[in-house]
């Protein structure tokens, strides 16, 4: 059961219907949005990002200088660190995500490494913090957005300061002008609204780093920073949906089940599927590797779908042998719970 | 408290975030959105619009046909009616809603009138049903959604099949190719994904019109179907959230009240602005009205805010003589709650 403050955040953070699973890029305002405080509405005539801290040569660009660099793209799913986090036993407190909170999007925007570069990190640096426009509270303390990646990962090619999103500038909601994206990590990384980059020759401690988006097993585990996205698989829920119970409602008959898996680990390397409750697997096949690395992989299995009622999931595994399991792992923040997604279908 | 069920369908369906009331236009993708069933993929090369029933000439039109009509266009607020649901006691439920399913966009299409004309209805004809690719259960019932509009509101100037949203082709989950649009009514009238358009020459009678959207005040009350919006007027919520509870602090000083009211019966005449829960009121002053007849009234109030807290408020009066209640009637089906929206404020 959800309070009423829960509901507050379902009603503003919204997930992706599922049967959006079929387009490998998902549709703009579809993708799933999780925004902490307000959305800023940004004026980028005189936004400006700073890039400061343990620098040899502190730098500040407009959004004119920044658009005149070298651009890079990349197709990179995003989900949410809490996606799956109101399926735990005992109920997390927090935004109240089923397993939707992920989406797939063009990502535009100049290479992080080149700033960095520039601004000539000192040789004790270690942690690079980026701080968003969006303001609120947090455990009382009035605070903008905030989190951090390591120097090391920072300066990998593929990481981004994104201004374009599909083909168009970024939607207020997603970050404009311009939003980090760390492909493969959790999308509490990849900091909208941005406004400084800030070099440290420490860990940084703000509170999304120190208290939040950290996995730890009880109260008093200290536990880790979440990174990198833990593989899962959702399927396109097959048939018609009932309005209010979303029950699935499927004709006889042969059917083509699709969907998508992704993990920030690895390649995905297998996607097997039930359609008995997992007493029995079949692989899927794995369809081309269109969007490169950091996007989700297509994958089909073809289901003789008699009458009765079905159970159907879908399991992915990357290449570095990480698997979801069949049932979850409670953690105090509900993170991470990339558990098998089950669908309840009648064939008449 | 909210069950598993409700929680599903307020991850797919999303409302306004409050915030974005500072823009007169929706920004893309904030929009709320009410899909009953599964979002249709449409390919629009294969569409088409039937308009057939009581008419001396039945029509089918492809999308180039329709969009080498001539072309309207409106600004037009839309509000589900089931706004406010989730504060009704009994709870009613379904989807959801707190009170932010409402969004404003600029609509572009053919007018219906045109269309009607060229088929021609029967003397007899009193209704027109609208049925759009959409198939889902409901009440055990698969069917298609379909809704219908007396035959004289019908013909109204300004009902467009609008095919282009903020001057762009609809995105998916907002009906492309084509949906209805009847500016004043609320939400469930705008049919998406339209398929069909039937006159008829006795009331539709289908399961949207006759079991849901109805305003039946308990189970053995026939009802009224559910039509145009009643007046309701949202503010922008002041200051800064914290992030689970949304509560506001805002800092002590001179602070402009913002917000947005409409109504679908007639012209917003009045704002008035409430700082101490409803203990005293005082007129907001109305924006010039930019957007024309079927869209929301900017409107502001000067507060200087002292230290302490505040129950701020607003409430709208139409030129019909409709005015906000303070308390929700409560019905069946849980539509139109538009009582007035309390923001609790600590001021430091």
């Amino acid at each position: 059961m959800i309070s009423l403050e829960e509901l507050q955040l379902a009603a503003r953070n919204h997930g992706l219907p599922l049967e959006a699973l079929q387009q490998p890029i998902t549709p703009t305002g579809l993708h799933y949005l999780l925004i902490h405080y307000d959305i800023p509405f940004v004026d980028a005539g005189s936004w400006t990002l700073t890039v400061d801290g343990a620098v040899e040569r502190p730098l500040r660009l407009t959004l004119e200088e920044l658009l005149a660099r070298d651009a890079v793209e990349h197709a990179v799913t995003m989900e949410c660190a809490g996606n799956g986090r109101a399926f735990l036993d005992p109920h997390v407190v927090s935004q109240p995500w089923l397993r939707d909170a992920v989406g797939t999007a063009r990502w535009r925007g100049a290479a992080l490494r080149s700033l960095l570069d520039e601004a000539g990190p000192h040789a004790d640096a270690v942690d690079v913090a980026f701080t968003g426009l969006d303001r609120g509270v947090e455990a009382e303390i009035e605070q903008a957005y905030a989190r951090s990646v390591p120097l090391d990962e920072a300066r990998r090619d593929d990481v981004l300061l994104a201004y374009e999103m599909n083909g168009a500038p970024l939607l207020p909601q997603h970050g404009y002008p311009v939003r980090l994206v760390v492909p493969g990590w959790y999308g509490m990384t990849n900091v909208k609204w941005l406004s400084r980059i800030t070099v440290l020759a420490e860990p940084f401690d703000g509170y999304q780093q120190t208290r939040a988006y950290r996995m730890r097993a009880d109260d008093t585990d200290e536990g880790t920073a979440v990174q990198r996205m833990v593989p899962r698989s959702l399927l396109v829920p097959p048939g018609i949906p009932e309005f209010l119970t979303r029950a699935r409602t499927l004709a006889a008959g042969s059917c083509v089940l699709r969907g998508r898996a992704w993990s920030g680990h690895a390649p995905i390397e297998r996607v097997d599927v039930s359609v008995d409750g997992g007493a029995t697997w079949q692989p899927a096949r794995l369809d081309p590797d269109e969007l490169g690395r950091w996007a989700w992989r297509g994958w089909s299995s073809d289901w003789d779908a008699g009458p009765g009622t079905w159970r159907v999931g879908s399991r992915a595994r990357d290449a570095a042998g990480n698997e979801q399991p069949l049932d979850p792992t409670w953690n105090v923040g509900g993170y991470a719970n990339n558990a098998v997604q089950w669908v309840d279908v009648t064939v008449a």
